[in-house]
């Protein structure tokens, strides 16, 4: 279940970070929160452009952490919402989801999506 | 050496993403850019509030990953400047450090100090 103030916080301008596990270690890439998109089955759908190295620590590992935010949602501690999602993340290129998000970002290789396990509201 | 612009984006409202690797793994944190801080030997200063478990994995694994990152300063590809920075990070709860960080956030019971070994401009 996607909460509706995650929904609110992806209205708003911001940066989501998507951490990955490698054998090197881990590592964090950067999206926008306008770029990301919900299935109606709950599963999150984030378009592909770079992102080589988290396609390899996916390959090696699946379990994705993805934070993200606005400071103008109301939050728990006063003005400023943000949530850390932790999930499965698999990467396609192509399908119904990948369909979905190469028609709006056309620059878009892959999309990765993520069944989250547990979505928590941190701030 | 910090980047100008880096200065710019933390003048910028949004979501800093903090990654620390523990014995469970990765785990992932968030503040807002107008806390971050940059000393004149350019470590970069983080009121720590709540953090319990980022503190404990930098107790195991001193590396940390810091995204962050505003729409509305130009990238390398186009609105959107975000960068990736890793450094070795230490909490500390008193010294000058602290002082500066307590005077400002009075809620901060210790300060992340991180010297970046590496910023990366990702957007």
């Amino acid at each position: 279940m996607i909460p509706e103030k995650l929904r609110e916080v992806l209205k708003q301008d911001g940066v989501v970070a998507i951490a990955t596990l490698g054998q090197d270690g881990p590592h964090m890439v950067n999206t926008w929160n306008s770029y990301v998109g919900i299935t109606n089955d709950d599963r999150i759908l984030i378009p592909v452009g770079y992102m080589h190295r988290t396609e390899a620590n996916i390959a090696f590992n699946n379990q994705v952490l993805i934070t993200l935010g606005s400071r103008k949602v109301a939050g728990n501690m006063g003005p400023g919402a943000g949530f850390l999602i932790k999930g499965i993340a698999c990467i396609e290129t192509s399908g119904s989801d990948f369909d979905v998000i190469k028609a709006k970002f056309a620059w878009a290789r892959a999309v990765m999506a993520v069944t989250a396990s547990s979505i928590e509201q941190t701030l």
